[in-house]
């Protein structure tokens, strides 16, 4: 699918829609957490109550998708079984354990007699969000939009737009029941709206591509909203000489079959070449049991590597079974290989050498270093931040993994009793910037 | 100014000078707090011993400006006077005792056995600064850059040309003295340079534009670069009904003449209708007394001010002793005007009503919010930042005035003994997730 066209104006519907969102995302930024608790609840209690017509309503995209003969994986992933709405109906309620991510002091102080500054996290406000045909993430974003005190504007894949039109309406008749705008929340049905919606920037605060990597991209180079993502996913294992073989043959081969088609599989395996031989002579064959194909520079070719690779194999995700292996003479070759490669997101070493280790993990510039595990931990789930909200590969905050602390923002409050910056340049006041 | 040309590709030169910089800033950005705080040191020793230099080179500035008939108020910029450049190294010395902003360890946990999780804060990598004709923003930005393990590329106005190079050269010095790579600071000399500077997103990883709307505005719309920084600062002040008049009377008069060139000024007083008729009938006169031209809606115009705004008046950053006045119905009306107009820099209240005080600070999405007191406190030296980088209007981190931290990103650490995910996944293996 290529993106070709304009990004088109956003319709007086869909302004209006936004309109909308916005006001109600001002009211529930004043929300208590108590009640944001009580809505995330109240959404899964109706989801639960509607569970027949959802998963009805699921049986009839699944036959029209068929019809299509859309792929098998496509097919899978948009069907949803009993025991997956389930599961994603708990899931809404899980979200409301999490620790509340609003209304967090992060600085009090008072900077002189009777002004006292507090910086205090708050919603970032409306968030836009565009999935792929996986029914159970409008759930998942819908509730971490509310916990987080959000608005949220959403566009699903057109395969499942029974599925979620119906599990859209369940989340409005639990938000209304909890007092909550229902506006809050807002489902877009046409792909025309969703791509004007990134012409949004008065109205949405942030957008988070849940797609292709040619989306993402797309999405990145279409709008002035800031965009929480990462397009590409090409990670690094670096085998150093020093070396536990027994180790780096399991963390590697952990790191790409585990999940081949997640962003934190690796694409590239770096060998010192002082265990180049040994680390091959057992790598190559239980690569090969493993069904993965095998791309390597010369070096690797001639101990045994079956394919040779190009300069594209080491700028692609293959995001399947196949890797490349790239034969270097030290770490500063595995870095300077890195940096120009790597998309940022998580490369690895494997070493005996804590020296090595520091000085891989302190050069490589990346979101995720790692040091004798594998490259798949680079999860949000998995560094137990309960929730995750997208992976970015930025260089600035947030990066890496992102839990539901990438939904807020901060504000600056000052209270004075009529303080003026006057009397300080003229000394009639002092700053006495003491932390509270 | 106007800014109509395309934005040149780099030269060889400046790529070679960009990828001096990128390896020089990789070695800094691991030097241990001791050796940036050192560097700081002999770089204001090298100012010190080179100030005669300085001082002549900033008196060639001044006179071939003189010759140019540049306006006053950049001339009296240009001038460096033996005490601003005494005061300016001063600063730079006192960059060292700032809480050191890199490595810090803002998360530390147990994934699993023997799986740890550190997140550290690491430097951003090469900062680019675009600076007006103030010869003394090259020592602080510098110094600013080296006490957060950054490399900068500079580009300063050509009208301190000479004072530039002399200032560059004695921090150079210092920086070689202290064992650093001297490449880590590189001077621009001209225009060209300053806006290819613009395409070297491989390179530079946020820009900092320190001059008029025009060119920040100029830099956010032409680079893929992350920019710090906020181009107008139209801010506000709401004066409620339920107040002290005479602190409304101070505070505004602070807000708007205490310096009104800056970001932070007030540019529009929204005043509650119950109000207007005792706040004016005071307020005029203090203000006309102050030289400060007032400009009113239709209400304010029969209450007794001058002239009458246009519409142009709500969205205008007049950075100059002028103020427009609106009457409104209720805080719902100052709210949806801020909404309307503010540039989301700072906005401030003043009331007695703590309920409505709290709205107010709820409701508005600007950077600060202030209630009761003067909105030139919006400031990173005031808040006891100890530095000021930048005051950013956007609604992600950071937002305000940033000082330090936003020098600095994270990354995430991850160290084990060979873990990998599979064991999670089949069960052999369990998160543990313990804070440390």
């Amino acid at each position: 699918m290529a993106y070709i066209f304009e990004v088109p104006q956003p319709s007086n519907e869909l302004l209006e829609k936004a309109h909308r969102i916005r006001l109600a995302s001002q009211k529930i930024s004043q929300a208590e957490n108590k009640i944001r608790i009580q809505a995330l609840n109240l959404m899964a209690d109706y989801l639960d109550k509607k569970s027949n017509e959802i998963l009805e309503a699921n049986h009839e995209d699944y036959l029209r998708a068929e019809r299509k003969s859309i792929s098998k994986a496509l097919l899978s992933r948009l069907k949803l079984s009993k025991e997956k709405l389930n599961a994603g109906i708990e899931g809404v309620r899980k979200v409301g354990n999490l620790p509340d991510p609003v209304h967090q002091i992060q600085i009090k102080k008072e900077l002189s007699n009777g002004l006292i500054l507090e910086r205090k996290t708050v919603p970032i406000g409306v968030l836009g969000v565009i999935f792929e045909s996986r029914p159970d993430a409008l759930m998942q974003i819908s509730s971490l939009a509310i916990r987080s005190g959000n608005g949220v504007m959403l566009k699903g894949g057109s395969e499942a737009g029974f599925t979620n039109t119906a599990i859209f309406s369940a989340l409005q008749e639990g938000l209304e029941e909890a007092g909550i705008d229902k506006n809050v929340i807002c489902l877009l049905t046409n792909r025309k709206d969703s791509m004007a919606m990134l012409n949004l920037e008065k109205y949405l605060n942030l957008i988070i591509p849940r797609g292709s990597n040619e989306l993402v991209k797309f999405i990145q180079e279409n709008t002035k909203i800031p965009v929480l993502g990462h397009a590409d996913g090409i990670c690094h294992l670096f085998i150093d000489n020093d070396v536990n073989i027994e180790m780096a043959l399991l963390v590697a081969l952990d790191s790409k079959i585990q999940y081949p088609a997640a962003c934190n599989a690796i694409e590239t395996l770096l060998v010192h070449k002082d265990i180049a031989e040994s680390f091959l002579k057992r790598a190559i064959p239980l690569f090969n049991s493993n069904n993965v194909k095998l791309i390597g520079d010369k070096k690797s070719v001639e101990l045994g590597v079956e394919f040779e690779a190009s300069v594209e194999d080491w700028q692609t995700e293959y995001l399947d079974l196949v890797l490349s292996i790239k034969i270097v003479e030290d770490i500063d070759e595995a870095i300077s290989h890195i940096q120009k490669f790597s998309s940022k997101h998580t490369d690895g070493i494997i070493t005996e050498n804590i020296t090595t280790a520091n000085k891989f993990m302190h050069e490589v510039d990346s979101a995720g270093v790692f040091h004798n595990c594998s490259t798949r931990f680079a999860d949000g789930f998995r560094y137990g931040f309960g929730a995750e909200v997208g992976i970015s590969t930025q260089t600035l905050p947030p990066r890496g993994p992102v839990g539901l602390e990438g939904l807020v923002t901060y504000k600056y409050f000052l209270k004075g009793e009529g303080n003026i910056v006057d009397d300080f340049s003229s000394g009639r006041a002092v700053f006495t910037h003491k932390d509270l």
